[in-house]
Protein backbone atom coordinates (compact mmCIF):
# COMPACT_ATOMS: atom_id res chain seq x y z
CA UNK A 1 0.00 0.00 0.00
CA UNK A 2 1.09 3.29 -0.36
CA UNK A 3 2.53 5.97 2.21
CA UNK A 4 3.29 9.71 2.35
CA UNK A 5 6.72 9.01 0.64
CA UNK A 6 5.90 6.73 -2.00
CA UNK A 7 5.98 7.93 -5.99
CA UNK A 8 3.24 10.17 -6.96
CA UNK A 9 1.85 8.74 -10.52
CA UNK A 10 -1.06 10.39 -12.56
CA UNK A 11 -4.07 7.71 -13.30
CA UNK A 12 -6.33 8.70 -16.25
CA UNK A 13 -9.74 7.56 -14.21
CA UNK A 14 -12.83 7.17 -16.65
CA UNK A 15 -14.57 5.18 -13.60
CA UNK A 16 -15.25 2.02 -16.15
CA UNK A 17 -14.31 -1.48 -15.88
CA UNK A 18 -10.61 -0.90 -17.04
CA UNK A 19 -9.61 2.01 -15.42
CA UNK A 20 -10.84 0.92 -12.18
CA UNK A 21 -8.86 -2.17 -12.31
CA UNK A 22 -6.17 -0.37 -13.10
CA UNK A 23 -6.89 1.95 -10.03
CA UNK A 24 -6.75 -1.11 -7.51
CA UNK A 25 -3.59 -2.23 -9.42
CA UNK A 26 -1.30 0.84 -9.21
CA UNK A 27 -2.48 1.00 -5.50
CA UNK A 28 -1.16 -2.34 -5.17
CA UNK A 29 2.21 -1.18 -6.39
CA UNK A 30 2.47 1.30 -4.28
CA UNK A 31 1.82 4.59 -5.83
CA UNK A 32 -0.04 7.50 -4.41
CA UNK A 33 -2.59 8.23 -7.01
CA UNK A 34 -3.85 11.44 -8.29
CA UNK A 35 -6.84 10.33 -10.16
CA UNK A 36 -7.90 12.96 -13.51
CA UNK A 37 -10.98 12.32 -14.83
CA UNK A 38 -11.66 14.20 -17.91
CA UNK A 39 -15.57 15.02 -19.07
CA UNK A 40 -14.91 15.60 -22.98
CA UNK A 41 -18.42 16.19 -24.26
CA UNK A 42 -19.77 12.61 -23.67
CA UNK A 43 -23.67 12.14 -23.11
CA UNK A 44 -23.52 10.74 -19.79
CA UNK A 45 -22.61 12.63 -16.66
CA UNK A 46 -22.78 10.13 -14.26
CA UNK A 47 -19.44 8.38 -15.27
CA UNK A 48 -18.12 11.04 -13.75
CA UNK A 49 -20.11 10.25 -10.22
CA UNK A 50 -19.01 7.01 -10.68
CA UNK A 51 -15.49 8.49 -11.22
CA UNK A 52 -15.45 10.27 -8.07
CA UNK A 53 -16.83 7.60 -5.94
CA UNK A 54 -14.56 5.19 -6.67
CA UNK A 55 -11.55 7.78 -6.16
CA UNK A 56 -12.88 8.05 -2.84
CA UNK A 57 -13.47 4.32 -2.21
CA UNK A 58 -9.60 3.85 -3.45
CA UNK A 59 -8.18 6.41 -1.41
CA UNK A 60 -6.89 8.58 -3.68
CA UNK A 61 -4.51 11.46 -2.90
CA UNK A 62 -6.25 14.15 -5.42
CA UNK A 63 -8.71 14.06 -7.83
CA UNK A 64 -9.31 16.38 -10.50
CA UNK A 65 -11.75 16.51 -12.99
CA UNK A 66 -10.97 18.53 -15.78
CA UNK A 67 -13.84 19.74 -19.25
CA UNK A 68 -13.18 19.51 -22.26
CA UNK A 69 -15.71 20.06 -24.83
CA UNK A 70 -14.18 17.42 -27.95
CA UNK A 71 -17.97 17.58 -29.04
CA UNK A 72 -16.96 20.82 -31.17
CA UNK A 73 -15.12 19.13 -33.45
CA UNK A 74 -17.35 15.69 -33.67
CA UNK A 75 -16.83 12.86 -35.68
CA UNK A 76 -17.57 10.15 -32.97
CA UNK A 77 -20.69 8.29 -31.73
CA UNK A 78 -19.40 8.86 -27.83
CA UNK A 79 -19.38 12.64 -28.50
CA UNK A 80 -22.71 12.43 -29.33
CA UNK A 81 -22.42 13.33 -33.33
CA UNK A 82 -22.75 9.74 -34.63
CA UNK A 83 -25.32 6.78 -33.13
CA UNK A 84 -23.93 4.12 -31.25
CA UNK A 85 -24.67 0.72 -32.90
CA UNK A 86 -26.13 -2.09 -31.48
CA UNK A 87 -26.09 -5.65 -31.30
CA UNK A 88 -22.97 -6.22 -33.50
CA UNK A 89 -21.36 -9.59 -33.84
CA UNK A 90 -17.89 -10.55 -32.55
CA UNK A 91 -16.91 -11.05 -36.61
CA UNK A 92 -18.61 -7.71 -36.91
CA UNK A 93 -17.03 -5.99 -34.04
CA UNK A 94 -13.47 -7.30 -35.54
CA UNK A 95 -13.63 -5.48 -38.71
CA UNK A 96 -12.30 -2.05 -38.62
CA UNK A 97 -12.44 0.80 -36.22
CA UNK A 98 -16.02 1.87 -35.04
CA UNK A 99 -17.70 4.83 -34.92
CA UNK A 100 -17.49 4.97 -31.08
CA UNK A 101 -13.69 5.71 -31.56
CA UNK A 102 -13.36 9.42 -30.43
CA UNK A 103 -10.78 11.12 -32.99
CA UNK A 104 -7.18 11.52 -30.87
CA UNK A 105 -9.19 11.00 -27.62
CA UNK A 106 -5.78 8.96 -25.49
CA UNK A 107 -3.74 11.85 -26.96
CA UNK A 108 -5.49 14.63 -25.42
CA UNK A 109 -5.97 12.49 -21.96
CA UNK A 110 -2.49 11.38 -22.15
CA UNK A 111 -1.16 14.80 -22.74
CA UNK A 112 -3.48 16.39 -20.07
CA UNK A 113 -1.85 13.54 -17.74
CA UNK A 114 1.64 14.75 -18.78
CA UNK A 115 0.96 17.91 -17.96
CA UNK A 116 -0.25 17.14 -14.19
CA UNK A 117 2.41 14.45 -13.75
CA UNK A 118 4.99 17.65 -14.65
CA UNK A 119 3.54 19.95 -12.41
CA UNK A 120 3.16 17.21 -9.16
CA UNK A 121 6.92 16.48 -9.97
CA UNK A 122 5.91 12.80 -10.99
CA UNK A 123 7.46 10.70 -13.57
CA UNK A 124 4.21 7.58 -13.99
CA UNK A 125 1.07 8.00 -15.78
CA UNK A 126 -1.20 4.91 -15.47
CA UNK A 127 -3.71 4.29 -18.48
CA UNK A 128 -6.18 1.11 -18.71
CA UNK A 129 -5.81 0.65 -22.60
CA UNK A 130 -6.71 -3.00 -23.62
CA UNK A 131 -5.10 -4.03 -27.03
CA UNK A 132 -6.90 -7.49 -27.15
CA UNK A 133 -10.25 -7.86 -26.00
CA UNK A 134 -11.32 -4.11 -26.98
CA UNK A 135 -12.90 -1.75 -30.11
CA UNK A 136 -9.61 -1.87 -31.80
CA UNK A 137 -8.78 1.63 -31.31
CA UNK A 138 -5.46 2.85 -32.84
CA UNK A 139 -4.52 4.80 -29.47
CA UNK A 140 -5.09 1.46 -27.19
CA UNK A 141 -1.93 -0.77 -29.06
CA UNK A 142 1.67 -0.64 -27.51
CA UNK A 143 3.17 1.28 -29.99
CA UNK A 144 1.38 3.64 -29.66
CA UNK A 145 1.97 4.18 -25.97
CA UNK A 146 5.71 3.81 -27.03
CA UNK A 147 5.13 7.22 -29.41
CA UNK A 148 4.08 8.68 -26.29
CA UNK A 149 6.62 7.97 -24.09
CA UNK A 150 9.07 8.80 -26.57
CA UNK A 151 7.29 12.50 -26.57
CA UNK A 152 7.05 12.59 -23.14
CA UNK A 153 11.44 12.98 -22.89
CA UNK A 154 11.00 15.34 -25.50
CA UNK A 155 8.17 17.66 -24.21
CA UNK A 156 8.63 18.86 -20.95
CA UNK A 157 10.74 20.99 -18.89
CA UNK A 158 11.10 18.24 -16.31
CA UNK A 159 12.38 15.49 -18.66
CA UNK A 160 14.62 17.91 -20.64
CA UNK A 161 16.37 19.03 -17.22
CA UNK A 162 17.21 15.65 -16.64
CA UNK A 163 15.43 14.50 -13.51
CA UNK A 164 13.72 11.81 -14.69
CA UNK A 165 12.53 10.11 -17.50
CA UNK A 166 8.76 8.70 -18.12
CA UNK A 167 6.75 5.93 -18.31
CA UNK A 168 3.42 5.33 -19.12
CA UNK A 169 1.83 2.68 -17.30
CA UNK A 170 -0.30 0.27 -18.90
CA UNK A 171 -1.05 -3.25 -17.35
CA UNK A 172 -4.00 -4.15 -18.65
CA UNK A 173 -2.13 -3.92 -22.61
CA UNK A 174 -1.75 -7.45 -22.81
CA UNK A 175 -4.91 -8.81 -20.02
CA UNK A 176 -7.94 -10.61 -21.74
CA UNK A 177 -11.56 -9.09 -20.17
CA UNK A 178 -12.12 -12.00 -18.57
CA UNK A 179 -8.15 -12.02 -16.95
CA UNK A 180 -8.55 -8.12 -16.17
CA UNK A 181 -12.03 -9.12 -14.38
CA UNK A 182 -9.90 -11.74 -12.36
CA UNK A 183 -7.22 -9.82 -11.37
CA UNK A 184 -9.52 -6.69 -10.48
CA UNK A 185 -11.84 -9.09 -7.99
CA UNK A 186 -8.53 -10.43 -6.26
CA UNK A 187 -7.75 -7.08 -5.29
CA UNK A 188 -11.29 -6.23 -3.86
CA UNK A 189 -12.27 -4.64 -6.63
CA UNK A 190 -16.47 -3.83 -6.87
CA UNK A 191 -17.41 -4.04 -9.88
CA UNK A 192 -21.15 -2.97 -9.35
CA UNK A 193 -19.46 0.79 -9.12
CA UNK A 194 -18.18 0.50 -12.53
CA UNK A 195 -20.07 1.36 -15.87
CA UNK A 196 -18.94 0.57 -19.34
CA UNK A 197 -22.05 0.81 -21.75
CA UNK A 198 -21.40 3.24 -24.51
CA UNK A 199 -25.20 4.04 -24.39
CA UNK A 200 -27.01 3.66 -20.92
CA UNK A 201 -30.85 3.97 -19.96
CA UNK A 202 -32.10 7.20 -18.53
CA UNK A 203 -31.39 5.34 -15.17
CA UNK A 204 -27.89 4.85 -15.92
CA UNK A 205 -28.70 0.78 -16.58
CA UNK A 206 -26.45 -0.83 -19.40
CA UNK A 207 -27.96 -1.45 -22.64
CA UNK A 208 -26.45 -4.65 -22.85
CA UNK A 209 -26.33 -4.48 -26.62
CA UNK A 210 -23.65 -1.96 -27.34
CA UNK A 211 -20.11 -3.13 -27.97
CA UNK A 212 -18.67 -2.13 -24.37
CA UNK A 213 -21.57 -4.37 -22.88
CA UNK A 214 -20.79 -7.01 -24.99
CA UNK A 215 -17.76 -6.93 -24.36
CA UNK A 216 -18.15 -6.95 -20.28
CA UNK A 217 -20.58 -9.58 -20.72
CA UNK A 218 -17.94 -11.93 -22.39
CA UNK A 219 -15.20 -10.90 -19.95
CA UNK A 220 -17.79 -11.78 -16.77
CA UNK A 221 -18.74 -15.12 -18.60
CA UNK A 222 -14.88 -16.44 -19.44
CA UNK A 223 -14.25 -15.31 -15.98
CA UNK A 224 -16.95 -17.30 -14.14
CA UNK A 225 -18.88 -14.73 -12.20
CA UNK A 226 -21.37 -12.71 -12.47
CA UNK A 227 -21.70 -9.08 -13.61
CA UNK A 228 -22.55 -7.47 -9.99
CA UNK A 229 -24.14 -4.35 -12.39
CA UNK A 230 -26.64 -6.92 -13.65
CA UNK A 231 -27.34 -8.33 -10.88
CA UNK B 1 -5.00 32.35 -52.41
CA UNK B 2 -7.19 29.36 -50.73
CA UNK B 3 -10.19 27.76 -53.13
CA UNK B 4 -12.68 25.85 -51.99
CA UNK B 5 -10.56 22.75 -53.18
CA UNK B 6 -7.54 23.57 -51.44
CA UNK B 7 -6.57 21.69 -48.84
CA UNK B 8 -7.92 21.54 -44.97
CA UNK B 9 -5.42 22.55 -42.49
CA UNK B 10 -5.65 22.78 -38.56
CA UNK B 11 -3.71 26.18 -37.32
CA UNK B 12 -3.71 27.19 -33.93
CA UNK B 13 -4.24 30.84 -33.57
CA UNK B 14 -3.40 32.60 -30.17
CA UNK B 15 -3.36 36.11 -31.92
CA UNK B 16 0.17 36.23 -30.90
CA UNK B 17 2.86 38.01 -33.53
CA UNK B 18 3.87 34.31 -34.56
CA UNK B 19 0.86 32.50 -34.54
CA UNK B 20 -0.60 34.97 -36.72
CA UNK B 21 2.54 35.25 -39.03
CA UNK B 22 2.06 31.16 -39.39
CA UNK B 23 -1.92 31.88 -40.40
CA UNK B 24 -0.35 34.26 -43.00
CA UNK B 25 2.43 31.60 -44.19
CA UNK B 26 -0.19 29.07 -44.52
CA UNK B 27 -3.04 31.22 -46.98
CA UNK B 28 0.01 32.16 -48.91
CA UNK B 29 0.73 27.78 -49.12
CA UNK B 30 -2.95 27.91 -50.15
CA UNK B 31 -4.69 26.18 -47.20
CA UNK B 32 -7.88 26.52 -46.57
CA UNK B 33 -7.60 27.36 -42.77
CA UNK B 34 -9.16 25.82 -39.74
CA UNK B 35 -8.15 28.18 -36.87
CA UNK B 36 -8.25 26.49 -33.07
CA UNK B 37 -7.74 28.84 -30.44
CA UNK B 38 -7.43 27.10 -27.13
CA UNK B 39 -8.24 28.79 -23.97
CA UNK B 40 -6.28 27.62 -21.40
CA UNK B 41 -7.00 29.39 -18.06
CA UNK B 42 -4.51 32.24 -19.04
CA UNK B 43 -5.01 35.57 -17.42
CA UNK B 44 -6.30 37.43 -20.40
CA UNK B 45 -8.93 37.08 -22.65
CA UNK B 46 -8.80 40.05 -24.70
CA UNK B 47 -6.20 37.68 -26.16
CA UNK B 48 -9.20 35.34 -27.24
CA UNK B 49 -11.22 38.32 -29.01
CA UNK B 50 -7.51 39.35 -30.67
CA UNK B 51 -7.59 35.56 -32.07
CA UNK B 52 -11.08 36.10 -33.13
CA UNK B 53 -10.69 39.70 -34.80
CA UNK B 54 -7.00 38.29 -36.64
CA UNK B 55 -9.39 34.94 -37.81
CA UNK B 56 -11.87 37.00 -39.73
CA UNK B 57 -9.54 39.53 -41.29
CA UNK B 58 -7.78 36.39 -42.82
CA UNK B 59 -11.19 34.59 -44.03
CA UNK B 60 -10.39 31.62 -42.02
CA UNK B 61 -12.91 28.79 -42.91
CA UNK B 62 -13.93 28.07 -39.13
CA UNK B 63 -12.67 29.17 -35.90
CA UNK B 64 -13.29 26.61 -33.20
CA UNK B 65 -12.10 28.51 -29.24
CA UNK B 66 -12.15 25.49 -26.78
CA UNK B 67 -11.94 25.78 -23.38
CA UNK B 68 -9.74 24.54 -20.72
CA UNK B 69 -8.58 24.84 -17.34
CA UNK B 70 -4.96 24.04 -17.17
CA UNK B 71 -4.24 26.43 -13.99
CA UNK B 72 -5.96 23.19 -12.07
CA UNK B 73 -2.66 21.71 -12.37
CA UNK B 74 -0.48 24.79 -11.47
CA UNK B 75 3.17 25.35 -11.99
CA UNK B 76 3.22 28.05 -14.21
CA UNK B 77 3.42 31.85 -14.45
CA UNK B 78 0.97 32.14 -17.23
CA UNK B 79 -2.03 30.05 -15.52
CA UNK B 80 -1.37 32.59 -12.60
CA UNK B 81 -0.04 30.22 -10.22
CA UNK B 82 3.51 32.01 -10.17
CA UNK B 83 4.94 35.55 -11.09
CA UNK B 84 5.90 36.73 -14.70
CA UNK B 85 9.40 37.80 -14.50
CA UNK B 86 10.67 41.40 -15.53
CA UNK B 87 13.16 43.39 -16.97
CA UNK B 88 15.41 39.96 -17.33
CA UNK B 89 18.67 40.71 -19.48
CA UNK B 90 19.42 38.65 -22.53
CA UNK B 91 21.90 36.22 -20.75
CA UNK B 92 19.13 35.27 -17.60
CA UNK B 93 16.61 34.77 -20.37
CA UNK B 94 19.16 32.57 -21.74
CA UNK B 95 19.88 30.20 -18.88
CA UNK B 96 17.33 27.87 -18.52
CA UNK B 97 13.71 27.25 -19.00
CA UNK B 98 11.63 30.31 -17.26
CA UNK B 99 8.51 29.93 -14.61
CA UNK B 100 6.40 30.85 -17.85
CA UNK B 101 6.50 27.55 -19.54
CA UNK B 102 3.31 25.71 -19.12
CA UNK B 103 3.28 22.29 -18.38
CA UNK B 104 3.26 20.23 -21.83
CA UNK B 105 1.24 23.16 -22.95
CA UNK B 106 2.21 22.51 -26.95
CA UNK B 107 1.35 18.64 -26.25
CA UNK B 108 -2.17 19.27 -25.37
CA UNK B 109 -2.65 22.25 -28.18
CA UNK B 110 -1.07 19.79 -31.08
CA UNK B 111 -3.49 17.27 -29.53
CA UNK B 112 -6.56 19.06 -29.67
CA UNK B 113 -5.51 20.11 -33.40
CA UNK B 114 -5.06 16.49 -34.01
CA UNK B 115 -8.68 15.57 -33.21
CA UNK B 116 -10.17 18.36 -34.66
CA UNK B 117 -8.35 17.66 -38.51
CA UNK B 118 -8.99 13.76 -37.81
CA UNK B 119 -13.03 15.01 -37.91
CA UNK B 120 -11.96 17.33 -41.43
CA UNK B 121 -9.87 14.36 -42.81
CA UNK B 122 -6.96 16.80 -42.81
CA UNK B 123 -3.57 16.19 -42.59
CA UNK B 124 -2.10 19.15 -42.26
CA UNK B 125 -1.47 21.29 -38.77
CA UNK B 126 0.35 24.37 -38.62
CA UNK B 127 1.91 25.59 -35.19
CA UNK B 128 3.94 28.86 -35.16
CA UNK B 129 6.77 27.64 -32.51
CA UNK B 130 10.31 29.48 -32.68
CA UNK B 131 13.17 27.52 -31.58
CA UNK B 132 15.88 30.64 -32.14
CA UNK B 133 14.42 33.62 -30.74
CA UNK B 134 12.39 32.16 -27.97
CA UNK B 135 12.14 31.15 -24.09
CA UNK B 136 13.84 28.23 -24.28
CA UNK B 137 10.35 25.88 -24.12
CA UNK B 138 11.04 22.08 -24.77
CA UNK B 139 7.90 21.93 -26.81
CA UNK B 140 9.37 24.35 -29.27
CA UNK B 141 11.89 22.01 -30.41
CA UNK B 142 12.28 20.17 -33.50
CA UNK B 143 13.30 16.89 -32.35
CA UNK B 144 9.57 17.76 -30.20
CA UNK B 145 7.85 17.96 -33.42
CA UNK B 146 9.42 14.86 -35.38
CA UNK B 147 8.62 12.87 -32.14
CA UNK B 148 4.49 14.45 -32.21
CA UNK B 149 4.78 13.60 -35.92
CA UNK B 150 5.61 10.26 -35.24
CA UNK B 151 3.03 9.60 -32.28
CA UNK B 152 0.32 11.42 -35.03
CA UNK B 153 0.68 8.44 -37.57
CA UNK B 154 0.02 5.55 -34.87
CA UNK B 155 -2.84 7.82 -32.65
CA UNK B 156 -5.59 8.08 -35.16
CA UNK B 157 -7.88 6.22 -37.09
CA UNK B 158 -7.43 8.23 -40.39
CA UNK B 159 -3.47 7.43 -40.61
CA UNK B 160 -3.73 3.68 -39.26
CA UNK B 161 -6.57 2.90 -42.28
CA UNK B 162 -4.18 4.69 -44.69
CA UNK B 163 -6.01 7.82 -45.41
CA UNK B 164 -2.66 9.98 -45.20
CA UNK B 165 0.25 10.71 -43.29
CA UNK B 166 0.13 13.76 -40.81
CA UNK B 167 2.31 16.79 -41.30
CA UNK B 168 3.06 19.03 -38.58
CA UNK B 169 3.87 23.01 -40.15
CA UNK B 170 6.17 24.51 -38.66
CA UNK B 171 7.50 27.30 -40.80
CA UNK B 172 9.19 29.88 -38.31
CA UNK B 173 10.85 27.28 -36.53
CA UNK B 174 14.25 28.23 -37.76
CA UNK B 175 13.32 31.97 -38.46
CA UNK B 176 14.78 34.92 -36.28
CA UNK B 177 12.30 36.92 -35.02
CA UNK B 178 13.15 40.15 -36.80
CA UNK B 179 13.10 37.31 -40.21
CA UNK B 180 9.38 36.79 -39.11
CA UNK B 181 8.26 40.54 -38.43
CA UNK B 182 9.93 40.85 -41.91
CA UNK B 183 8.05 37.83 -43.65
CA UNK B 184 4.78 38.73 -42.25
CA UNK B 185 4.90 42.43 -42.92
CA UNK B 186 5.50 41.76 -46.47
CA UNK B 187 2.68 39.09 -46.20
CA UNK B 188 0.18 42.27 -45.11
CA UNK B 189 -0.08 40.84 -41.39
CA UNK B 190 -1.14 44.03 -39.24
CA UNK B 191 1.22 43.78 -35.86
CA UNK B 192 -1.09 46.11 -34.43
CA UNK B 193 -3.83 43.31 -33.79
CA UNK B 194 -1.09 40.52 -32.54
CA UNK B 195 -0.31 40.42 -28.81
CA UNK B 196 3.05 39.17 -26.92
CA UNK B 197 3.20 40.35 -23.30
CA UNK B 198 2.91 37.59 -20.45
CA UNK B 199 1.65 40.75 -18.34
CA UNK B 200 -0.65 42.81 -20.01
CA UNK B 201 -2.16 46.11 -18.10
CA UNK B 202 -5.59 46.39 -17.06
CA UNK B 203 -5.81 48.40 -20.75
CA UNK B 204 -4.24 45.19 -22.36
CA UNK B 205 -1.59 47.35 -23.00
CA UNK B 206 1.62 45.84 -23.06
CA UNK B 207 4.28 45.87 -19.78
CA UNK B 208 7.31 46.40 -22.19
CA UNK B 209 9.47 44.71 -19.57
CA UNK B 210 8.31 40.93 -20.02
CA UNK B 211 10.51 38.46 -21.91
CA UNK B 212 7.76 38.07 -24.91
CA UNK B 213 7.99 42.15 -24.98
CA UNK B 214 11.14 42.24 -24.66
CA UNK B 215 12.01 39.28 -27.64
CA UNK B 216 9.01 42.02 -29.75
CA UNK B 217 10.92 44.62 -29.24
CA UNK B 218 14.44 42.82 -30.22
CA UNK B 219 12.92 41.34 -33.33
CA UNK B 220 11.32 44.61 -34.05
CA UNK B 221 14.12 46.75 -33.58
CA UNK B 222 16.41 44.11 -35.70
CA UNK B 223 13.94 44.30 -38.54
CA UNK B 224 14.36 48.12 -38.85
CA UNK B 225 10.47 48.59 -38.48
CA UNK B 226 8.33 50.66 -35.55
CA UNK B 227 6.20 47.87 -33.50
CA UNK B 228 2.68 49.59 -34.39
CA UNK B 229 1.36 48.18 -30.80
CA UNK B 230 3.42 51.06 -29.15
CA UNK B 231 2.76 53.88 -31.17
Amino acid sequence: MSTPSSPKAVLLLSGGLDSTTTLAIAKEEGFQIHALTVEYGQRHDFEVKAARLIGTRWGVTEHHVISIDLSLFGGSALTGSLEVPQGRSEQQRSQGIPVTYVPARNTVFLSLALAWAETLASFDIFIGVNALDYSGYPDCRPEYIRAFENLSQLATKASVEGKGQFRIHTPLINMSKSAIIQKGTELGVDYSLTHSCYSPQQNGRPCRNCDACLLRQKGFLEAGLDDPLLS
